[in-house]
């Protein structure tokens, strides 16, 4: 039950973090404990609920590894990923919206040639993808840097196959020409579902959701005076879109793979005609002097 | 900055919960998501903070051992575990009140007859602790049992010594007699410190906080129709009374241990007159049927 204590406890927590030499750090514990003591004092957990928390807890921290991270996927699947990275950016007038970075942006990628295919191995379905990285004002902007990562056409990234896949495979690093274009080739990405043989995949398991993401590539885009935006492009069409285990979707950011009747273009990709085709500009903020 | 999005996605998150077989847990996932997200929306946490965050959860689950339960402390020094359990327990009516179970129950008290020494080792200033457990009309109540433990006077509990304590040590479980009476001899508890050695003692030094529990002894005391009470007595003038580092002090628990002179109860424990000696009662509530 409620009583005195349960309210007054709140604020001896937060007093106690007066001597908190970091304000910042006061800020912030002073307010994730008034949060989570709403939340107790709103549910009223039970001594046994409380042990299933803590025992979640622990778990998520002892699956860790040096390859994996299940706080992170359990900060995605709550939203709070996307929440703080969206809250993090600045998506006024028309500047690129950003997305989470996830968890496989873990090995540089390789330095390629506008026009290069970064599908190494083959056998899922080419596709080609071009735009321009622009300024704010629509400034095209030259020499700007377009980190590129995506799963293969089953789904996974060349770091959880390093049997199958060379080292390298659908990642690249262009650089835009001097009208600021980008063109690449690779192949069309696919769904896949994020790790579930952990706690994270148990309580998917029990909220009765599934574990995919819809098909995309990742980039992030950086220029010399504009503020970097860690995105992705999702494909139009993609099974579960409406449903990203991790909420990562923003319609602005679901693009067109359509098919285009281009041979000249063809030829230069060395793809068969007709092929399947994504167009899109990433728009970055000045940064503020 | 927030955006449209970062409000639309609590929703999103809460919508995703509504497979979830088992309805509390629905609930409580529910309500988690909710406060989480308006900690986040208050904040506004950079990346570098929330990539802290991860790795402070992390590392507090991988300070878990099969002895050892960080997570658990970082309830206890966050409040939550207080704030639970007082949540948990119906103290109207002039019912003892409760506090924290905490983490040194972990093995059975021994079985001891009225008026035996629990301390088995000697040397801390010796007390007589003495009362009754009553129902919550005043009736007392024949064949309650006591379970006890406490620290030592250098503030460690038996299994964190035991090269230097028995097992048992500081330990008993006590049947009250016909009139509801308990009794037993101990030596006077010191206050003392939770592990700083992990992630939580990191949080506390950045705090500025100490990590000093005062005096205590714990009791679980039960009895037929009645429902348990997880509770401590403190020990009246022990240091840091007002400033427990896991909230755990209720002013009605703090209790008397001065000094008394009476020969012949001295003569019955075995300790010089005069002597110290708490004197407190136990009331349960009755099991509502």
């Amino acid at each position: 039950m409620t009583t005195e204590f349960t309210t007054r406890i709140t604020e001896a927590v937060v007093d106690s973090l007066e001597g908190t030499a970091d304000l910042r750090l006061r800020e912030l514990l002073a307010a994730l404990t008034r949060h989570l003591h709403a939340f107790v004092r709103e549910t009223e957990p039970t001594m046994a609920e409380w042990e299933r928390a803590i025992a979640f807890l622990t778990a998520t921290g002892q699956t860790c590894t040096d390859t994996r991270q299940e706080f992170v996927l359990l900060s995605d699947v709550l939203g709070v990923s996307m929440l703080v990275e969206t809250i993090n950016s600045d998506e006024r007038g028309g500047v690129t919206e950003s997305t989470v970075l996830g968890p496989f942006h873990m090995t540089d990628s390789p330095v390629r040639a506008l026009g290069a295919d970064i599908d190494l191995v083959g056998g899922g379905e080419p596709c080609v993808i071009s735009g321009r990285v622009l300024s704010r004002d629509g400034t095209p902007l030259p020499g700007a840097v377009l980190d590129v990562w995506q799963a293969n056409d089953q789904g996974y990234y060349d770091v959880q196959q390093p049997d199958v896949q060379p080292s390298g495979n659908g990642r690249g690093l262009f650089t835009t020409d001097d009208e600021g274009r980008f063109r690449f080739r690779t192949c069309v990405p696919s769904p896949y579902p994020i790790p579930t043989d952990g706690p994270v995949g148990d309580l998917l398991h029990a909220t009765g959701r599934h574990p995919y993401r819809p098909a995309h590539i990742h980039f992030i885009a950086s220029a010399a005076g504009h503020a970097p935006v860690t995105t992705h492009i999702f494909v139009a069409g993609s099974d579960h879109l409406d449903s990203d285990a991790v909420f990562a979707v923003k319609e602005s950011l679901v693009k067109d793979f359509s098919e285009t009747d281009d041979p000249a273009l063809a030829r230069e990709f060395g793809v068969p005609n007709p092929f399947r085709h994504a167009r899109f500009d990433l728009v970055l903020n000045p940064e503020t002097p």
